[in-house]
């Protein structure tokens, strides 16, 4: 039998093909400097395809030109995550580097494996605005399947509002970070 | 270039290497039948690594060859997480199967990507318990760094005490699913 060792370098072959399968692998630009805050989490943002948004849920912020920082939902009313939000807006979005592929060994809790909190409004958009339009279509491209998801569910799109921010990319406690400068950020 | 699929079948085949690299890769059983509630709980939470309990962390619920269904912790006061759970107990643990790498090209929203939450009391183990000396050796095991991290900042031993399961792992809604049915079922 080979090296195990030769199975992770195939793996690490594989990472470095950006279109195959899911979105989780496509890396399009590489990891900002770790003292870049704001770049650092909005690439975060952008890469990543999920999240803890009180359950497990798929976001998108942009489209691959167009990257807003806003995380946008489809969620079914038929789930209690946009049940609940529709009574009490009060939401947080926590999302992990892990599965990124971009942590190298080091261990899901430590700190140099980026993790964000962004803490604010879940809020629905009226299906007819130019936002909720740009919304669907970074939705859809992200997360193929979504299209055919049944119309009887009900799913409608959601954005977070951001109020605040919590990330935690390195030794040293979490990087101060505004909420504008978090949005304004080019990527 | 060899077509995309030629790599995503080289990442089926690491998949397949039960041991290399990380903890979120050890596969060491099957994915239970979806029925078989308990067992898909169990399966879950014991090959699962980490997960989101207010912000990431590692957990672990045993050793290759005793899986308890308990989720234990290695936390630092410096971080709000351990801070917060000395002073209100109230937490929850949400899990999802997409790093596992066992949804296929299932989206991770998508009910047939299992997601578990459990929710409970954090609570911070006597140091010089059993428990907590079966806690730490499942935590080193599947997080072997933990064991080099630094001394200084006051890491504790804490665990679930699961009061409440939240699963969905197909269509249909949450499964049935008692506290008991899941503590004791046999891995």
């Amino acid at each position: 039998m080979k090296s195990k060792c030769f199975y992770c370098f195939l793996f690490l072959i594989f990472l470095g093909f950006q279109d195959c399968c899911e979105g989780r692998w496509l890396l399009a630009s590489p990891k900002p400097d770790r003292d870049n805050a704001a770049g650092y989490a909005r690439w975060l943002v952008s890469h990543s395809s999920w999240g803890i948004l009180r359950n497990v849920v798929s976001f998108s912020d942009g489209v691959v030109d167009k990257s807003t920082g806003i995380p946008y939902f489809y969620l079914t009313t038929l789930d209690p995550t946009a049940r609940n939000a529709l009574k009490d807006h009060r939401s947080s979005l926590t999302i992990s580097e892990n599965p990124l592929g971009t942590c190298g060994n080091a261990d899901p809790e430590n700190p140099v494996c980026a993790k964000i909190t962004l803490t604010g409004k879940l809020v629905l958009l009226d299906a007819n605005s130019k936002e909720s339009k740009f919304a669907q279509t970074a939705l859809f491209t992200k997360h193929p399947e979504m299209k055919g998801w049944p119309k009887s569910h009900n799913f409608r799109i959601f954005k977070l509002k951001i109020k605040n921010i919590f990330m935690i990319n390195w030794f040293g406690g979490p990087k101060p970070l505004t909420v504008g400068q978090y949005l304004k950020y080019k990527m």
